[in-house]
């Protein structure tokens, strides 16, 4: 059985932590969606840009899979793009049709058990935030209707503390009351859990969430949908878990697929990788 | 407006070529459909795997660019999968499935314009060349209804003559016959084109067409375009139209653009950043 997960969202859940941060994260049991189809998964898995990186979903599939479910499979539904409104979401839009086609696709070979959230940004200047509760929840009705799951769990993140810091910083400057807003909406729900971003930090850029924090990110998230609850500050045992997920031994499945990704990418010979493959079997 | 054109087929459309063996090719007049809808073309365009990278799309819209409309927007579709037979293209398939809508999404918002379609390796052995031009013909009329477009030009690339040198040549003992049946189908259908992969060589995998050559099959892909006509063999200005394409100034957009990037990648510093901005405008 395939559990799979719809992302949405703007960058920061499409993800741009830089890949070389941190450890990758391969387990054949987590797959994503391409081209209607599952494969392995391998970051990024959301790659609306080539700024795309790591996202919150790779260590939200890994806890899940150490912590919640070790029989099943886990896969992502990445549907998140880079610097949209709430308003390039609406319902009639290309981006939230994108994401009914996508996820009904992946309908056919899995269950939808939940949606992950990430969208603000584009939302935190010119008083946006005063419509951004009615807004998303005309969504999420619509596409809880869609795809025929009215309760499954939705998780929203909040956005980042740093968000003012850097030289896009005015253009930031209502973040809190989006926030807010993302907060009140998930208190004014049934089956949505809000997940705080308090202690992560950005990239250089002050926009993204750096690679460590969308894996702590990630964490969250999981502990938001196992838990059915918010998470209003940082989980004390997040880097407990990151060990876990860090230090799991790879199957030799996911071992082959590393030296095959080796091979093709000229980073070992013809000689080395048959030497290898046989050390394997 | 914007003329579009639908990627399909396996690995070599989807481009496995290093990114850092060739000069990239920007253009803000060269879209790519992301989520429904188009972003300013950055290989890799169509990522399957993480093994993707250059593809012969970028050059061939290049070209088009260059030596056909400079006025309007060219776009691609990318919806190639690696590692697919023919059969996984059937078409109850989710591959083709998946292309239908992706073109029927482009179809909202451009005039999809061709077909580019290179596939065959997978069917190089076991004697399923036999059945090829049958199966091809009922995937493009099934593609033709579908998208209801009975007359825009076809392009089918030959298959590499490097593929029985490597290590996975005894998988493709029989890529000569698959060769054969793509011509033979150029032959027998109407608005269809072959094009020649003659002279073209591999990744150290032998299985991929390198950066090098996947430029130049762009090219011969956008001459059987606007010539209508198969192409048997390499072009003569190959190399003086990759020159044309490598020495095109950069506008103001693309070189913004360029800069954006290197600042979210943590390439060069903020106050770098605002100065090289500065000095743009």
């Amino acid at each position: 059985m395939t559990h799979s997960f719809l992302m949405i969202g703007q960058s920061n859940m499409a993800g741009r932590g830089f890949l070389k941060e941190v450890p990758p994260i391969y387990d054949e049991k987590i797959k994503m969606l391409r081209n209607g189809r599952w494969q392995m998964m391998a970051e990024p898995v959301n790659y609306d840009r080539s700024t795309s990186g790591i996202s919150l979903a790779a260590s939200f599939a890994s806890s899940w899979r150490l912590f919640c479910n070790q029989q099943d499979n886990i896969a992502l539904i990445p549907c998140a793009d880079g610097g949209t409104s709430l308003e390039d979401w609406s319902v009639e839009g290309a981006l939230f049709q994108n994401a009914v086609l996508q996820a009904k696709a992946a309908q056919k070979i899995s269950t939808l058990s939940g949606i992950l959230w990430h969208q603000g940004e584009n939302d935190s200047n010119g008083q946006k935030h005063l419509l951004y509760k009615e807004k998303l929840a005309l969504i999420i009705k619509t596409l809880r209707e869609e795809l025929n799951v009215p309760d499954i769990p939705l998780i929203v993140g909040g956005l980042g503390d740093f968000l003012q810091d850097g030289i896009y910083g005015p253009y930031f400057n209502e973040h809190h009351e989006v926030n807010e807003a993302l907060m009140q909406f998930a208190e004014d729900h049934e089956h949505c859990y809000f997940v705080s971003a308090e202690g992560l930090t950005a990239n250089p850029d002050h926009i993204h969430f750096n690679a460590a924090s969308q894996r702590r990110f990630g964490i969250r998230y999981f502990k938001a949908f196992q838990a059915k609850t918010h998470i209003m500050q940082p989980l004390p045992d997040e880097d407990e878990i990151l060990e876990i997920i860090n230090n799991r031994v790879l199957t030799k499945n996911e071992k082959r697929e590393n030296l095959q990704y080796q091979f093709a990418m000229g980073a070992i010979t013809a000689d080395e990788f048959k030497i290898q493959l046989t050390k394997l079997n």
